[in-house]
């Protein structure tokens, strides 16, 4: 038996201003710290010794990482990253007002971007200021892996073989690991481990700042589908905030 | 040709009282997460592109290469962590204050304990709360390769295997390195870089929060003794003040 740990990062400045940010290195605000230091309490409290973390290549998710393991006194445990945890890459919209897309384009438009399975944005363009295809963190990546934009299809084959790759032999190896990462990243894994339908995910909100925790068993599923929030009541709430992005 | 980029922590907490701090995990300072800030901007002005960055399991290692990384904008590189880049152990003098140790054994026994090569302070009781004999992040370590005190070939020793092991082979893949430590771990690693004597590195000093930057041959050798540092002239003012530490 594993238990994995699930970290969505807190609130961006971009969040916080209503756009869509996608793959662009947006910092937390002040809110989205402090959400990071109340969720590395819960796992204080929880008494949770972690043994190894793995963060995307976004200083949203690591910074929550490093803010929640250094509330939590584990601050030193082995870091592994990867762009494999990265937020969907949301294409031509990356930086456009989520209130101004939603009247521009209309209701249905604008959650059929935001929520259906598997139909992407627009692409970004390769010239566009908030492409990824020349940032450095990427330079090892042939350019045609990068991507210029992602349903939640493709978030999860970009997704799994991280999954299986990295974050699977850890647990095999008796570890406790946390992930710390992004809505759509943990929305493609909690849909891999719950098997949740193609339809049914777009239903799914993950509260940020709260740790979710699975107990898995030898197949690495989940003892009890949907895991437990270590702040159950707190997630609820949270979860509530989530589904009126957009709204105004 | 590699590149190798030394950083130590800034001002801890323990270092501001005059204590002695050895492998007790103190916070940075204000004053020490302002060093490492510039630490990062130092980084950032001279426009280098690291790949991976190496720290100790002490919190103000790794507290300062997170900020420092966090300025510099490239948070999300490669994180790799070891015991043995750890501060020297002090033994029983962790916690003790400096200048009342100077004074209850005299400048002769304080110098020794602090500068002599070979001879280590007295070591710390298994039971003391200061001993780290049962601290979780060593607990993959047996029992008897935890320190109970070193004098700084001890650190060489135990430092030398992660070097060959674990910075050697990502210098010669071609990496720009960043190791983020302490005075004594990085002063075994220039010691042994340098080809310092025994004698002669009981006078060299690091100064804190200043990226110290060797370029390799391919052999690992410094094409430079001594290296570089990013900012000469703070180091000269900063290598002065260590100096005076434990004086009042």
């Amino acid at each position: 038996m594993a238990t994995l740990v699930l970290l969505r990062h807190g609130e961006s400045v971009w969040n916080a201003e209503g756009l869509f940010t996608g793959w662009v290195d947006v910092d937390l605000s002040e809110k989205g710290e402090e959400e990071a230091v109340a969720g590395g309490d819960l796992l204080l409290d929880a008494d949770l010794r972690l043994d190894v973390v793995h963060t995307s290549l976004l200083k949203r998710a690591i910074r929550t990482a490093n803010i929640a393991l250094d509330a939590a006194e584990q601050l030193w445990i082995p870091v592994r990253r990867s762009w494999r945890l990265n937020e969907r890459h949301y294409g031509a919209l990356q930086g456009k007002n989520k209130a101004q897309t939603r009247e521009e384009y209309g209701e249905e438009q604008f959650m059929t971007w935001r929520r259906s399975y598997d139909t992407p944005p627009p692409p970004i363009a390769d010239d566009d200021p908030l492409s990824q295809v020349d940032d450095p963190r990427y330079a090892l990546l042939p350019p045609e892996i990068v991507p210029r934009t992602e349903c939640l299809a493709d978030v999860v084959d970009r997704m799994l073989p991280y999954w299986y790759d990295a974050i699977v032999p850890d647990l095999a190896a008796g570890n406790t690991v946390l992930v710390a990462a992004h809505g759509n990243s943990l929305r493609a894994l909690v849909k891999h481990l719950d098997g949740i339908s193609d339809d049914d995910i777009a239903g799914l909100n993950i509260p940020t700042g709260i740790p979710l925790l699975y107990e898995l068993d030898d197949n690495f599923e989940p003892l009890k589908k949907g895991g437990e929030y270590l702040d159950p009541e707190a997630a609820k709430a949270s979860i509530e905030a989530v589904k009126n992005q957009g709204k105004k």
